[in-house]
């Protein structure tokens, strides 16, 4: 198993890279490839461990120099045909030619999509990747497919994110039979606007060949009860669903940690329960629940959270591991082989 | 000033009406017509109250006697057509007919939505009416415009709910310059699907001339930070953001309580900060912000949350005072007939 890193990508890039990569490695079977300048991340190991490389931190972490970066700011197919030395560019390069088994980055996601497509390709029958991020819900996550990817979907898109879901949660997550809805403004087939009305029928239509537990239409107040597996829509509306989920995160910690410290007395008798509420806090935080995976693409590629800390690194690394292992890729290239 | 509370609407009806009204009417100034059927409706009082009828607790509370009720899952614009003797419908048709000033009701939202179209009427010069309702932000609200009526919208007809939302705005929370922006998946104006891309082009073109504070596109991240007063959309979108607050808002609910409540000692610790807990919880209790207002229709018309209690009704009774008080439907008239 080896696993390729973006040592640049992200906010906190290379220190938060190197601390994941460093903890990771002490859990997993295998290597990670750090794509990145060898220059500033030895100079980043030396002032974090006072080693002189990273190899002396363990042999099983190895650089693969790049002299360049792709920055958030830059045009995603822009920077992905013209930075042909950046840290991800190379990353996706050495995932293509089988150098490594699973490429994470924090980088720009824009590029990261581009990258995954233009460099590792599509897999045969699926007519758009997607990028699929967990969301906490109630005692466990919840799958969103489509978080971004594709702003105009059609029907067809809509079956096909179901039907990679469906493999996915079943082989990464050991749900027997999950129950994947369409997200939609009501439960009745009537409802929606038509993209929603002509990918209910589809789903209905296809769902028991492609052995998928299609629960119908849901609302976004279903999406958290628990009850939900995967919440299936277009790009657009999945990435304002996403983006509600984190700024009603953010507007939640703000107020509780405010609300328990209004006054002294107030915090004081607050210290007790602390625990508690950092444990809800951590259960609230979708970063808990790591990295987003790219559906439908011909090998493993994770996005990490562009503001991942070293502790999250070190779970996303973990997480592309399992998902490497699992075989989903190769799942889903069989499942849509059948029908084409 | 007449309220016109439609006695029979929402899931807890009669029985949290008829309470809401009377807390209610201890605070405004002016009367209180419950449509409803009167024989139910004093059957109610005597068991709350022990009185024979309501206008022995208020002489300000009237019953004005109905036969039929539109249940939730009536087909919206059949249940307006057919069922002329209903609570709602009456309701709808005192206010057009001025006998009263504001009309509330908890009941069938597809319902309400088509009685304020048809009954009521549309401003001259609106051409999508919509729902506006108030969401919990940091320290203050946010109002969603549309949250739902309008599945299918175009460009002018967001532009026209930035208008509405901007003088409702000022006149009722007295915010001098609202910020109003658009929801979208990114900043940038190439972002979004094509409604969207030209609903910013529109905006940013017209915004100046209305008096509009367009602050451009915002995510759903944005929304909750306090810095934004309206945030523009299209129905579909709108209703899909407007149940993720609202299934989220429940998570958070359901696991604080459950994380605090984990075992007798995590409990005990915990009671001395429930008062902040309670605060907090009330925070982001997205119901505390009220009823959602229909904008740009001929009279005030609000629709309660249909799972509204005797609190809930008290305020949002409290609030459709406020809004018919305001003048704000007649400032939009002038508006739209500026245009016109």
């Amino acid at each position: 198993m080896k696993i390729i890193l973006d040592a640049m990508g992200g906010d906190n890039a290379p220190e938060a890279t190197i601390k994941g990569a460093v903890k990771a490695i002490k859990e997993i079977e295998g290597e990670i490839i750090l794509t990145g300048n060898e220059d500033i991340i030895n100079k980043k190991v030396k002032e974090i461990y006072g080693k002189e490389t990273i190899q002396e931190i363990s042999d099983r972490i190895t650089i693969y120099n790049t002299t360049e970066e792709i920055k958030m700011e830059d045009i995603p197919t822009q920077a992905i045909k013209n930075k042909k030395d950046s840290s991800m560019v190379v990353g996706f390069r050495l995932l293509k030619e089988g150098k490594g088994d699973v490429f994470v980055s924090a980088g720009n996601s824009g590029a990261l999509l581009t990258g995954a497509t233009l460099i590792v390709g599509r897999i045969k029958g699926v007519d758009r990747p997607a990028i699929a991020p967990m969301l906490p819900s109630y005692k466990k996550g919840v799958m969103l497919v489509d978080a971004g990817a594709n702003t105009n979907c059609k029907p067809i898109n809509l079956l096909q994110f179901a039907q990679m879901a469906n493999v996915y949660l079943k082989k990464i997550y050991h749900i027997k039979n999950p129950a994947i809805g369409l997200l939609n403004i009501g439960t009745e087939e009537t409802k929606g606007n038509e993209l929603i009305r002509e990918s209910y029928k589809l789903l209905k239509k296809e769902a028991e060949e492609h052995g998928i537990n299609f629960i119908g239409n849901i609302e976004g107040r279903d999406a958290f009860t628990g009850e939900i597996d995967a919440v299936i829509t277009d790009g657009f509306t999945g990435n304002v669903f996403l983006k509600t989920v984190e700024g009603l995160g953010r507007l939640v910690k703000r107020t509780l940690t405010e609300s328990l410290k209004k006054n002294i007395g107030t915090m004081l008798c607050a210290l007790p329960s602390m625990p508690s509420i950092k444990r809800f806090s951590k259960t609230m935080d979708y970063k808990e629940y790591g990295g987003a995976l790219f559906l439908g693409v011909q090998k493993p590629v994770v996005k990490a959270h562009g503001s991942s800390d070293e502790q999250l690194f070190y779970y996303t690394i973990k997480q592309a591991a399992n998902f490497a292992k699992s075989g989903t890729v190769d799942i889903i290239k069989k499942e849509f082989e059948k029908k084409t």
